[in-house]
């Protein structure tokens, strides 16, 4: 994966940080339960953000490079398997 | 998409048309909600196993051939997309 | 569940239905591929709606009104259990 | 929500922590990307059985004895719209 891809996510992984640590803090403190869930979601959603910019550097990086190589079959698999549990 | 691939997601439209007119049927008679909910998912579940079909017969048939091409790029942002909707 | 939540169900169910037929419809006529799957999370998404409908009239209908009965904790694990499914 | 629940839900936030640095920390050291990806859907999975457990917690603590108070509608609508969002 380049390195801009990279940086992004590795930021953006801080921040999900800093926002699951909040869940544990809500929890901690008896928040309203739909509260803490929907705040839950939110860290939910930044992690399938990070999941998308990884992705998107998998197939820069190694799909679109290696696509006629012995292992264009392997990641065809791999993709359509990310697909699914998605 | 090639032969294969077109001729198994038809067939399990055609099994997905059956399950949704069951959904249809179990509202009419007043089945118990959860049941009713459940035999919808059944139906989202089997839907998301035809667009994995469908997804895999593009990166087979279109993406793996054009891979070089203008729409490569074009390509990885249409999947990248997929994903994230998913 | 009220008639009100049943009737709303039932006409959504209808256009999912025709919704569904213009997917089979496209993968007969080789739409491009993203377009399909695209056509096919709107079915999707719409059948969550049903759900939401669904489980709404059940909360109105059965849940307030046995609250406090036998199957309080049973029906409690039911909404549970859809949740974890969603 | 009772202490069981919060007690539970806090022990597996602990563990999430846990997982979401090693995603970090496979990004860092330039992991295969879809093994990231698989990383992360775990951390995704384990928030929502946190978050499971606490709709369990509030459907047990405050829907089941506010059921026939003035707030009843607003929790039905609340727990709709969890729902909806998962």
């Amino acid at each position: 994966m380049s390195h801009d891809f990279k940086k992004d996510a590795l930021k953006r992984i801080l921040i999900v940080q800093g926002h699951l640590e909040k869940v544990k803090k809500m929890l901690e403190d008896d928040s309203y339960c739909p509260d803490v869930i929907h705040q839950s979601r939110a860290v939910q959603a930044a992690l399938k953000k990070v999941d998308e910019i990884v992705l998107h550097g998998h197939l820069h990086t190694c799909v679109l490079k290696n696509v006629h190589g012995d292992d264009s079959e392997k990641m065809v698999g791999e993709i359509v398997e990310l697909f699914k549990k998605s």
